[in-house]
């Protein structure tokens, strides 16, 4: 275990220092290039992929499954994978993890994150097979789930391990305290423990099976609680992978792979309820719909970190140059068929249009060039397929399909989107709909999936004061803001500081507000309704674990 | 304000300093000597305090009162103080608090810990006032009344101010974020904000009315929330010394002295409950009985702190030196006649003795031994007074003499406390039960006071068993436990550190398990239900802010 230690400490130390630097780091090269990961790399990976369909998933090593389950289905297919995964009950699963929990605790902080880093290598060495695992679970295109599965999720797992061990090794194990008391010192010997708070539970969603996964998971488990991970039941392999190599490491050294266990929902049954409401669970992370989440917020005796839903805004005050804000927009909304929790819904334009490099532009020609943009990607035979992937929920499609606003009109229709490779892929192009300021119930809730509400507001105090009170009120994850007026940006930043929700601005180029970069962008920041975890900032950590001392006076 | 910061900045950097060593670190010295205070000060002090009998407290700069109230009675008289401080609805506090806010939070964090430091030092300016007037509402001996009230709590508050402002500096403020792209690099420069709650509510208890309450209310201050300080009725006026001095120096920095508002109950009605209600309050620090914390707890949208009741343990075992740990054992339970939330409750013997310097001593002569020393201390005419003080709460003597146990024997008798100074005071000596351990519910709730349970436990795994069954469950915020076995004080240490407990092993002379050394104990672990806030780990600061991202293109 030392040696194992000693290997991965300058790997730690590293990202520790970029965790407080938040310049550009990255561990894990986010280019699928054979230069980088080996000329066969993705042929392999997709052999492995191809080699899983209608097969039991049997690389788990945690005990007799009671039945073998599964209900993935491609969303470029639109027909079941047939991969199978054990099934546990809840309570096999949870004291298994009391089980092992006293082996896991006991190690030291560098110890685990040295153990959990080596685990993060032999993710690496399946980049590929998880791409394809997360193409077809989640319906993302090649290059995002490579990048977001693969390097961007390592990246976070990293962050989360340098940051409960840099939080778990801030305090002395040990020190002596020397009170003067005039003629003699009293002595004490101290020491502290930094005591995990238990049996850990981390519940999954269907869009990003692992990037949303690992934060929780690698943080749990770095600060010594066991962890049970229950993926959403139609995204189960990109994590499963995961959680295998986790397992692999931990029997390598030696320790109970049932450390890191993966439950799986039963065919008929959901199991995260029984989990969660365990009294022995003292620790869940969530990333889901609002509801769901306000439950698992709800629970009593539990540390809860939750992604929910919310309502992102684009605020439009004045530009340089509109075509590049527009184009940048359209990529934004459509990238990955507006299914990521950072995609914006909202588009607040005010009624007397835009300031463009000094001049007035009017409303409706904004809105115009705004739904050109997006239907010039949805129609770009070449770009779209990669850049809409496919939808990874029926309700989703319906969703748009069936959305109905009242006292809006329609600017944009959905349509399809060309999959030449997978024919029966399940596709949807944006709808944009016109709503105005006054109806504030009808933009309030997200409207998951490839929907644009664009809403003419009275000015751009306006645009602001509905940005943040939607953001206070019913969460945010991410804003855009596009200003050359300092005053306008200061306040924007202001308000929407006090609304946790960050903003970027201006952005143009190959930079897009739905993107979140590891070690240096806070992920969901805990200010407001739409979730109180932050990938990673120390209290995603803290929380995990309480500080403990013991003294004695010294012999 | 930039100069007031340089100031302040080296006793900062020493107090964070001294936070990560936990050695031991005293920034305000604990002798009320006049060589330290001044020849005068402790004469000054008394002098101060009792012109402020039967006069209004005159020194808030919060506006015009809507009545004037106050009810503290000096438990060393038994008679009204006659004090009187300016009353404002609770609206009236939280608009003012809304009003200050954004002057408060747009300061640096270092100017704001700047500033609370400065107002640290007026503060030491009138420890002796303050120690006058802790005594005379809560009790407490004058020794202790100096040193809790005062630099104790003097020491707690720069710690927290401390943890504050370093939580808010860890990552930069601005950062030139580039991303190598191949042939170009993306640019964003990225700058970050500690974006505060809102505004924080402060409600105190009757016993520790500063060391329990600047802790939350420096720590949110710091953090840039504006603070409302509700002081338990009967104990206002040394935490209003502490507020008049935090406005003097706002004032003189030509800030709104509202950032910081003492709220004082009407005569007819607590206002505890419409702080703790207002939408607006995002932060509240509790300390007092488990009820109200409870309460408090269940609160929705809120950031809580608690520190509620506890049942701490003493665990018998084997010791060196059986006349030197009744005496400490003694002490403790004597010490402010158990009105400390530290003060140890249950003692565990087992029923077939523990062993001393290698021989076994019977389980009963452990009793008397424990009973003559808890007597013979009480009936020290020069001592008892010093350590007993007063008690606080009349219902705190009724319980005493109340107590009526199942299936207990009576040991010793409670009596009373002869104080020559004070004829009038309301005292009480230790009662010492006897109960079985098979009669958990007997001892399995705090009896606040100076109420000793001997419980005869089979033997020490029983001991361990219980006294951890009892933190876990119930709540601990000590633990005192004598064992000469290494492998029994490593069981103690892992089982009452799942149990959210420090312990101390085998105090004897002039350290106590009650004591809690600032800079170095945390106080309250927030790892069982004794409570949810520890002083001060980081958990204690961060989460009175979130941090919040902004990027844009460099131009």
């Amino acid at each position: 275990m030392t040696e194992t230690t000693q290997k991965h400490q300058a790997t730690l130390e590293a990202a520790v220092q970029a965790l407080h630097g938040r310049t550009f780091y990255a561990a894990f090269p986010e280019n699928p290039s054979p230069d980088i990961y080996g000329a066969d790399a993705d042929a392999q990976g997709r052999a492995a992929f191809e080699a899983r369909r209608s097969q039991p998933f049997a690389e788990l090593q945690q005990g007799e499954p009671e039945a073998w389950v599964g209900q993935e289905e491609s969303p470029y297919e639109q027909a079941p994978l047939g991969i199978t995964y054990p099934f546990y009950s809840p309570e096999t699963l949870v004291r298994n993890a009391q089980e092992v929990f006293g082996e896991w605790r006991k190690l030291k902080p560098a110890q685990r994150a040295a153990l959990l880093t080596e685990s993060l290598e032999g993710m690496r060495q399946r980049f590929f097979e998880i791409a394809y695992a997360t193409m077809h679970t989640t319906g993302q295109a090649y290059m995002m789930s490579f990048q977001a599965s693969g390097p961007h999720a390592a990246d976070r797992a990293l962050e989360a391990i340098a940051a409960g061990y840099e939080e778990q090794t801030r305090f002395p194990e040990e020190t002596r305290w020397e009170k003067p008391m005039g003629k003699y010192n009293l002595s004490l010997h101290k020491t502290w423990r930094a005591v995990p708070k238990g049996v850990a539970l981390v519940i999954g969603c269907s869009t990003f099976p692992t990037w949303n996964t690992v934060p929780g998971m690698y943080a749990s488990l770095v600060t010594g609680n066991p962890v049970i991970v229950k993926p959403h039941p139609k995204a189960v392999l990109p994590i499963a992978i995961v959680v295998a190599e986790v397992q692999r490491v931990l029997a390598e050294h030696g320790l109970d792979p049932r450390i890191c266990q993966l439950a799986v929902d039963a065919d008929d049954r959901l199991i995260a309820k029984d989990l969660a409401e365990n009294p022995a669970v003292k620790l869940i992370d969530y990333t889901g719909g609002s509801q769901f989440g306000d439950y698992i917020e709800s629970l009593k005796g539990k540390t809860v970190f939750t992604e929910k839903t919310g309502v992102n805004s684009i605020i439009l005050d004045s530009c340089d140059d509109l075509d590049k804000v527009v184009q940048n927009l359209a990529f934004s909304v459509s990238l990955y068929s507006g299914q990521m929790c950072t995609a914006p819904q909202n588009f607040f334009i005010p009624e007397g249009g835009i300031t463009v490099a000094g001049q007035p532009v009017p409303y409706e020609e904004v809105v115009q060039k705004l739904a050109q943009a997006v239907q010039g990607l949805a129609q770009n035979p070449k770009a779209a397929p990669h850049v809409f992937g496919a939808i990874q929920n029926p309700a989703t499609q319906e969703r748009v399909q069936q959305l109905a606003l009242d006292g809006g009109r329609s600017i944009l229709a959905h349509g399809t989107v060309e999959n030449p490779t997978f024919k029966n892929a399940r596709t949807c192009s944006p709808s944009i709909h016109e709503i105005d300021s006054s109806k504030v119930e009808q933009f309030s809730q997200e409207l998951f999936g490839p929907i644009m509400l664009v809403i003419k507001t009275k000015d751009t105090q306006e645009s602001i004061r509905l940005a943040a009170q939607l953001a206070r009120e019913h969460g945010a994850i991410s804003c855009g803001a596009y200003t050359t007026n300092p005053d306008i940006k200061e306040q924007i930043m202001d308000e929407m500081s006090l609304a946790g929700t960050p903003v970027s601005f201006n952005l143009t180029g190959g930079i897009y507000v739905n993107q979140n970069a590891g070690f240096s962008d806070f992920h969901v920041t805990g200010g407001n309704p739409a979730g109180n975890a932050s990938f990673t900032n120390p209290e995603f950590v803290i929380k995990r674990f309480t500080w403990v001392g013991f003294r004695e006076p010294v012999a």
